[in-house]
C-alpha cells in the first residue's frame, strides 16, 4: 500500500461542504451531501466517502448533475411514492426520497419510494440508519453502472447493486446489513491491482468470460461475478438478488436499468441505449410497532453467543465492523491514500477551498 | 440413485387432498394444502412436495399441528398485519396471510403480513406467484429449524431461511426468484450421502466447525454455511440475509426465532427455549401500478441476450428452471424415489386412501 495520511472527519466534512457550496449546491443540500460522504469515511467504507468527491466535482462542474434539483413525487398511494430526482446529486435526492418513505410509513405502517433521474447516492447504509433512528426498519437499494456478469453470462450486464436493511434494537446497537450483491466490491479488485496481488477464484471473469485470478483481467473488459460465485455455490442466488435490486430501483422507477445505467464518471462512454432517466434507488421504511412491540436484543445476544468456529472469535452482527471503524476513526482520523489526497489537493487548487 | 417411478401430478394431488381430509382438515383447506405441495412437485422442487407429506401426516396425527386453525389478525395498519396462525398447517395459514398482504396492497399500494404460530409452508415461490397473478410484486420468507452456521460460527443457529420475490411481466413469463439463504439446500447434502459422494468445499462445516467435504459430517452435528461461503467470498452477506429473514418472519411476528425454531419432524427434540409461538413467515405484495405503468419485458429480453460464458448456453432468468421442469412433469409425471414411495404407501395403508 502507498503511504496514507489521517484526517479528522470533521475537517473532511467541512471541505466537502465548501466544495459543494462552491459548485452551486444550496447550503442545506451541500451539508447533507457532506454528511452522507462523512458517514462512509467514518464507517470505514473508503470507496464511498471523500474518495468519490472528485467524481461528484467533475460531474457537477461539467453540468452533468443538476446542482439545484427539485425532486418531486410523480405518483403515489398511501404507502408508496415514485420520485423524479430532477437529475440531482444522489446525496441530495436520496435523503429526500428516503424521508418520503419514512413519512409514508408514519401514516400507513410502511412506506416505499422508487426513484428515477438520480445519481450515485453514497453508501446504502446511510439511509437505513435514518429509518432506524425513527424506530423503523429501513431498506435501501440502488442500481449502478454495469460491472457484474449474470451467472452463465460472459459480460457485464448489472451493477454491484447493493441492498441495505437496518433493524432498530433496544439496548443493543442496531443491526445494519449493507452489502453489494456481487461476490466482492469493485474496490477490492482495484486494491489487488495496486498491490500487485492475484485475486481469489470466485471473484471475477476475464473479457472472454473465463474465471480469472488476475485483477487486471477483470478491470480490462472482464466482469465481477454475483454473490455465490459459480452455480455449485449458489451464484444464481446472487444474480437473482442483483436482478431484483435493478427492478426495484430502476424498472419500477423509470430509470435506466441493467447494462444501460449511466457510468459514474466523466470520461466513460455513455451506454448504447437510453431506457429511462438517470440511475434509480429504492427506499423502504417499516414501523416496528406496526407489527409488534418487539425488541430484538435477545436475538442479537443469542447470535453473539454462538460457539466460535475454530480460529475465529465468533460471529459478528451486521454493522459491527463499521461501528468499530467509526469508533477508531473518530479518534484517530480517516486515513487517505496518496491518490485520494492528490485529488483533494487538486480540487482545493481549482476551487480555492483550503484543505488544511 | 435408487429407482424412481413417475406419477401424474393430479394423482398425487388427489392423494394429498384425501389424506389431509382424512386427518380432519376441512375440504377447502385440504385442497389448498394439496395445491401448495403439487406446486413444488410440478416445479421440480422435490424436497418440498409430496415427499414432505409424511411429516405433515405425522404431526397432524400426533396433534402437534392444529387441523382446524382459525388464523386471525392481531394487529394492523393500512399496509400491515400481524397474523397468529393458531398453530395450523403452514400450507393453510400461509395462503391466508398472503391473501391479507394482497388485500392490504389493493388499498394501500403495498401490503405486508408477519405471521407467528404457524408451521412449514411449502415452497416460498408458491406465495409470490399468487401476488404475480394480481399484477403485484410478491415477497415471501419463512424461518425454519436451525441448520446453518453464521459466518465464523461453529454451530447451527439459523434455518435455511428462504426468500422468494416474484415480478409480473407482460409477454414474457414472470421472474420468480426463490432461494434459500444458505449456500445450498439441505436436500443436496442428503443426496450426496445417498450417492456416496463428497460435497464441494464451501457447502458445510463438520461438528467441530471445520469446513468439510463429507456430507455425513454435516448431517451428524455439523452445519450448512450461508450463501457466499467464507469471508473472502461474501459469507457475511448470506449470513446477513438469513438473519434478516429470521427477524422479518419470527422476531417481528412473535414466533420462535434463530436456534429456537421448532423442528419440522416428530422425533427431533424440542429447542431448549421457547421464545415465541411456532415458526414464522413474512409476506409482501406491491402493486406495480402503485409505482409506474411499467413492463419488464425489455429488461428480461436484454438479460436473455447476454453473451454466454464459454461452455454455457447463457444466463437464465430466475424461474426458468422451474418452469421448464413443470412443462416436462406435466407431460411425463413427477418422479418419486423409492423412499418417498414407501412413505406414501405406508400412509395409504394407515389411512385407507388408495395411492394408485
Amino acid at each position: 500500500m502507498s503511504e496514507t495520511r489521517a484526517f479528522p472527519w470533521p475537517l473532511l466534512h467541512e471541505f466537502c461542504l465548501r466544495v459543494f457550496r462552491h459548485l452551486g449546491v444550496p447550503e442545506d443540500q451541500a451539508r447533507l451531501s457532506a454528511d452522507v460522504l462523512s458517514a462512509a469515511d467514518r464507517r470505514g467504507i473508503d470507496s464511498h466517502g471523500v474518495a468519490r468527491l472528485r467524481t461528484y466535482y467533475d460531474l457537477l462542474s461539467a453540468g452533468r448533475i443538476n446542482a439545484r434539483p427539485r425532486p418531486r413525487i410523480v405518483r403515489e398511494t398511501p404507502s408508496t411514492a415514485t420520485v423524479d430526482g430532477d437529475n440531482g446529486l444522489g446525496l441530495v435526492v436520496g435523503p429526500w426520497a428516503n424521508d418520503v418513505a419514512i413519512a409514508k410509513a408514519e401514516g400507513a405502517g410502511t412506506g416505499w419510494a422508487a426513484v428515477c433521474n438520480t445519481n450515485h447516492y453514497g453508501i446504502a447504509g446511510y439511509y437505513v440508519m435514518k429509518a432506524v433512528e425513527r424506530d423503523m426498519i429501513g431498506w435501501s437499494m440502488t442500481n449502478s453502472s454495469k460491472g457484474v456478469a449474470p451467472l452463465w453470462g460472459g459480460e457485464r450486464m448489472l451493477g454491484t447493486n447493493p441492498i441495505a436493511i437496518g433493524f432498530p434494537a433496544g439496548q443493543e446497537p442496531p443491526v445494519i446489513v449493507d452489502m453489494a450483491t456481487s461476490a466482492v466490491a469493485f474496490g477490492k479488485v482495484e486494491i489487488a491491482v495496486r498491490e500487485g496481488k492475484p485475486i481469489p477464484l470466485g471473484w471475477a471473469l476475464d473479457r472472454g468470460g473465463y474465471p480469472t485470478t488476475d485483477p487486471k483481467a477483470m478491470i480490462d473488459g472482464g466482469a465481477l461475478v454475483s454473490l455465490g460465485g459459480d452455480r455449485e455455490h449458489g451464484g444464481h442466488k446472487g444474480y437473482g438478488l442483483a436482478l431484483a435490486v435493478d427492478v426495484f430501483s430502476a424498472v419500477l422507477s423509470g430509470a435506466n436499468w441493467g447494462p444501460f445505467a449511466p457510468p459514474f464518471a466523466l470520461r466513460q462512454p455513455d451506454p448504447e441505449r437510453e431506457v429511462g432517466k438517470g440511475i434509480g434507488h429504492f427506499f423502504g421504511a417499516m414501523r416496528i410497532d406496526a407489527f409488534r412491540d418487539a425488541a430484538i436484543d435477545d436475538f442479537i445476544r443469542t447470535l453473539r453467543a454462538t460457539r466460535p468456529a475454530p480460529g475465529t472469535s465468533g460471529p459478528l452482527l451486521p454493522g459491527d465492523p463499521e461501528r468499530q471503524a467509526q469508533k477508531e476513526r473518530d479518534v484517530h482520523g480517516v486515513p487517505l491514500v496518496a491518490a485520494v489526497l492528490d485529488d483533494l489537493r487538486d480540487i482545493a487548487r481549482q476551487t480555492g477551498v483550503p484543505l488544511e
